[in-house]
């Protein structure tokens, strides 16, 4: 088993990732605090709220701010900023003094529907809200040591704990939206308290046993539905749209809202793994490789409908009408994480780096002010970022994810091996061979292939250092102290098991020539279709790069016929690397009779005339002037 | 200006067309009768329904019956047929003893809504029903020369003459849902009376006019929301939904419901024939060309949305969930056979029988007794034809296209000329040249390409035939009494201009290769793919023919690398042309390395293996083992 190297050890100080760690502190994180605070948010911890008054509190909402504080916590530890820290210190103590004398803390069931408490853990969200109050507690005390947050949430666990379980007088309950489970092993890694983990096993466990919970729960309500409606009529699937079809061991299928399904699955990684639970990792392993074999976009985008924003049938990945909302994605990160400490085997790396620098980046604007709720694969031009949600949960969410990139470096085993999963620029502080190790990274990644980590140590020492090689890359060269050496690959990543001096250095070049990416052939939108990735980059077609082509019309030429032309542009989107390719466009008149009765049908193919297409990567579209987009071309 | 030839003057005595209308006759029109009758459509004519008993009466249910009354009664003049006649008979005498006193005839508001009678003309269907019945009494009336329900029409067409108008007392509204405006054209050609032409002019032309009927209606009933709720909310655009944003002289586009947009375009033309009103043919025009430019199947199937069963953008003609609705395509046929009487132009012709070959004949099995409503391009294996729907506005409305068929065959310019628009093997009178001529027809049509036509007549006579050259045939030959003869073109049709005598034959012979049919390249579910077309008769593949080949996965090879045979098969859906084309399977599993953390994405274009596909015709499908169904297939 591997743990991750802690996002508090390692410094990203340098390249692609320093500056998008930079746009999320100076830009996003500011932006979401006066969000919070315009819309109301902030102001529903003061509990004043009376009926009738305008702003109404959402039960939503206690989440966003909690998401925030979060990310706000991770950066102000590894960047310090007075500033943040102060608001940051403003809304924990709002967050603090909004608990209740029971431990109860919820803003929205505190003053809005007070009789109405734990009545509605299929819809109302309390669980969920509790969750993301637990996981900003923890990164609170983390990032600054204070423990008022933390403790107030311990409080509240504890308060959680008495209500919910097996026991006489408990409600045999379970969040209809997950997120609690993750967060309860979270803390309990944090306090050492076995009985947050059991909790957190308690609801993993619970899920799906029959009688269904929400019958029983609504009964309770005399039959008043709960906050989405009731159960019979409005949401019939809604056992699938929730996960609780069926216990968690017995989920074979990927199901539901896509959100809630990777918040669950991470649960059951993390109570599998603290718990030595094999059937529980088997289903996390049978979930994983149905999400990514059958409903994961080639963006690492998931969930295809917007309907119940979650997973639909087999293969049914749809462009235009893609969901793959951002905290979906978010969440497979999270996921992957997850089980990449199993075994560092690289697939898991490979789905976490896709949707890292695809899926979930999209989800910003390059100011680092506007967010994607949902990010299309294809767009006839008129999908663009917002400056907030109703329902805002994605933005904060990707803001935290950034704010801790450092914890999805670098994993450890023990103090035998260290592994490489994710190149930066910077170092980390970790124990290996017995000794206080630093190692230093360097990478033009993702625009250059070139990773670098140089030992630092005050002896000599022995252990194994892991570098992956992506699975993109055909060709990688590894060089230690400048000289070419073999070394064994395991499960995607090299493996140098030798001893270490102070200065010793490995380098890999990794080949990042454009590829094409071909769908599997059941996925019906992208049949016929190619897309471009290079390096963990895919890349998408905007109309404002193509001044003679209607995106509409446009296909590329088959790869024998058109070489592609990678180069960076420092004057391009903030400095990126574009994509050159030679292509065609559809002509829409015809000149022969068309012989049907109508234009729309004829007899002969449509006229092709060459064109030069131009790619950017897809987590840069919609930056610039508004227009079609398409990830997927035909290929002819 | 040209004039059909009547159905009742024309006979279809054998071939495909006769055999439609066997089946019609036989079948269809049984079965229609026994749903009316066993879902109580028919006891609700008694009007004794009571509050509270089931079932409840639909507003629709009165069109569903007119539609068979007018279909069995075309059948009943061509077919005579005993038991027929006695349930046309049982149900006429329904109707006309269901009229009131003072002229009205609706089974639903004379006995469920009383009190609501022509408060809610935009969602209650009530002159929608009238148009129906109008158009039944009229055939009835010419079928069988009784003038019952034809003079109980009148009266209630008198009636709502009274209502509706923009004199004092008078009601300034319209329908809803178009219909009666042709109705009552017919009803005028009939009775020759103006008011009753007065009256379709006068809905025709206050369509569309400010401020918006609906919003006057709504008021009028004090706020009360219409049958399908209320305006400002639910129907936000309804205006364009039910063609009503703009007078129908200033509208440009195709919008909305595809059945209301048919009646009424229908409706436009038969006024501007009837008027010679030159701006309203031109809307006609105009929005014949968006129709079948923009908006059209290859089927001739129109309306793309499920939402309001209507058009969407410009080309936006998506296979699988294509609406294509049978009646939306029964109402194009009706618009195309009356603007091709304005000049007889063979564009008008080809999309005639394109939609008659294609997109209406799907709406029947194979059997005449399950239906389709819904009529995709593409099936995933689930989409069947049923007995029957609550709203069953489509099978009785191929039912009375079917029957009357006959007077879609020819047309006629005074006595001077005949066009033959529509091959069929039977005959029809005419007069020509000052004499009585019989004209009588032999085809092949659609397996072969053979058509005659042989002139029966007293005393040699001068006049014109024109016979009408397909749009998809390239290769005509003209022979006359057996010696080729050159003919000169006009619009899409061969004239002979001569002095015919008795037992002159003109034989027309039609190559009929089978071809491959592209779409307008901005149709984007139809990019990079074909569909196969023989003679008027679209091809589609269903699983069932291809063992080896799953549909979802298979392509053609380009034309050149792929011949085709076309074979008639008695054996197959009762004796149909089968196509034979060689293509292509895209294997799901890879060998090479997917190298992208997940086998849904491939460096490698999925391997092909050959293999051989057959297709049969679009309208024969769905009638063996359930299993997909595509008409584009993507070639490569």
């Amino acid at each position: 088993m591997w743990s991750p190297v802690p996002w508090r050890d390692v410094s990203i100080t340098d390249g692609f990732w320093a500056e998008m760690q930079r746009r999320n502190r100076e830009r996003t994180l500011p932006a979401e605090y006066r969000q919070c605070r315009d819309t109301g948010r902030l102001d529903a911890l003061r509990l004043r709220w009376q009926p009738g008054q305008q702003p109404r509190p959402h039960f939503f909402w206690d989440s966003d701010v909690a998401k925030w504080v979060e990310a706000a916590s991770y950066s102000l530890a590894t960047h310090p900023d007075a500033e943040l820290e102060a608001h940051v210190e403003e809304v924990v103590g709002l967050l603090v003094a909004a608990q209740q004398p029971d431990g109860y803390l919820n803003s929205y069931f505190t003053v809005v529907e007070p009789e109405a408490r734990f009545t509605d853990t299929r819809d109302a969200h309390e669980l969920y809200c509790a969750g993301h109050l637990l996981e900003a507690a923890v990164a609170h005390f983390q990032a600054t040591g204070r423990r008022s947050l933390l403790d107030a949430l311990c409080r509240y666990a504890d308060l959680i704990g008495t209500v919910f379980g097996r026991g006489p007088g408990q409600k045999p309950g379970y969040p209809g939206h997950e997120e609690i489970e993750l967060a309860l092993v979270r803390l309990w890694r944090t306090t050492g308290e076995r009985r947050h983990l059991d909790l957190a096993r308690y609801f993993i466990d619970e899920r799906g046993r029959q009688p269904l919970w929400w019958e029983v729960e609504e009964q309770a309500r005399g039959g008043t539905p709960g906050h989405f409606g009731g159960l019979t009529k409005t949401m019939r699937d809604l056992p699938r749209t929730n996960q609780s079809h069926a216990p968690v061991r017995e989920q074979y299928e990927a199901v539901g809202h896509s959100v809630r399904a990777m918040y669950l699955y991470c649960g059951m990684a993390d109570v599998a793994q603290a718990t030595g639970d094999g059937p529980l990792w088997a289903a996390c392993e049978r979930l994983w490789d149905d999400v990514t074999e059958r409903h994961m976009y080639v963006t690492g985008g998931i969930g295809s409908t917007a309907s119940y924003e979650g997973f639909t049938a087999d293969y049914d990945l749809p462009n235009a009408s893609a969901y793959a909302e951002t905290c979906a994605a978010v969440g497979l990160a999270f996921f992957a994480h997850r089980m990449l400490q199993r075994d560092c085997d690289g697939r898991y790396a490979d789905v976490l780096e896709r949707v890292l620098f695809n899926g979930v980046l999209s989800g910003v604007s390059a100011d680092g002010e506007t967010f994607f709720y949902v990010n299309p694969l294809a767009s006839d031009g008129t999908r663009h970022r917002q400056d907030w949600f109703s329902c805002a949960c994605c933005p904060p969410n990707v803001a935290r994810l950034l704010a801790s990139l450092g914890g999805y470096v670098w994993s450890v085993r023990g103090e035998e091996e260290a592994a490489l999963h994710l190149p930066v620029t910077g170092s980390a502080r970790v124990r290996l061979g017995g000794r206080d190790v630093t190692l230093e990274q360097r990478t033009d990644q993702p625009w250059g292939g070139a990773v670098a980590v140089r030992v630092r140590l005050g002896a000599p020492a022995r252990f194994a250092l892991r570098l992956r090689v992506p699975g993109w890359c055909d060709g990688a060269r590894l060089r230690c102290n400048g000289e070419p050496v073999a070394a064994p690959t395991e499960r995607g990543y090299l493996r140098l098991d030798r001893e270490w001096r102070d200065g010793d250095e490995v380098a890999l070049e990794l080949a990042m020539p454009v590829q094409r990416v071909y769908a599997h052939p059941e996925v019906q939108d992208d049949q016929g279709r190619v897309a471009l990735q290079r390096g963990p980059l895919v890349y998408c077609f905007e109309q404002v790069d193509q001044p003679d082509a209607p995106l509409a019309r446009a296909l590329l030429l088959p790869e024998s016929a058109a070489p592609a032309w990678a180069a960076f542009d420092p004057a391009l989107l903030g400095g990126v690397v574009a994509v050159t390719v030679a292509g065609a466009v559809e002509e829409a008149e015809t000149t022969a009779g068309t012989g049907h009765g109508s234009p729309l049908y004829r007899r002969a193919r449509p006229a092709r005339r060459p064109v030069v297409l131009r790619a950017v990567p897809y987590f840069a579209w919609d930056n610039r002037a508004p227009g079609a987009m398409r990830v997927w071309l035909r290929e002819a």
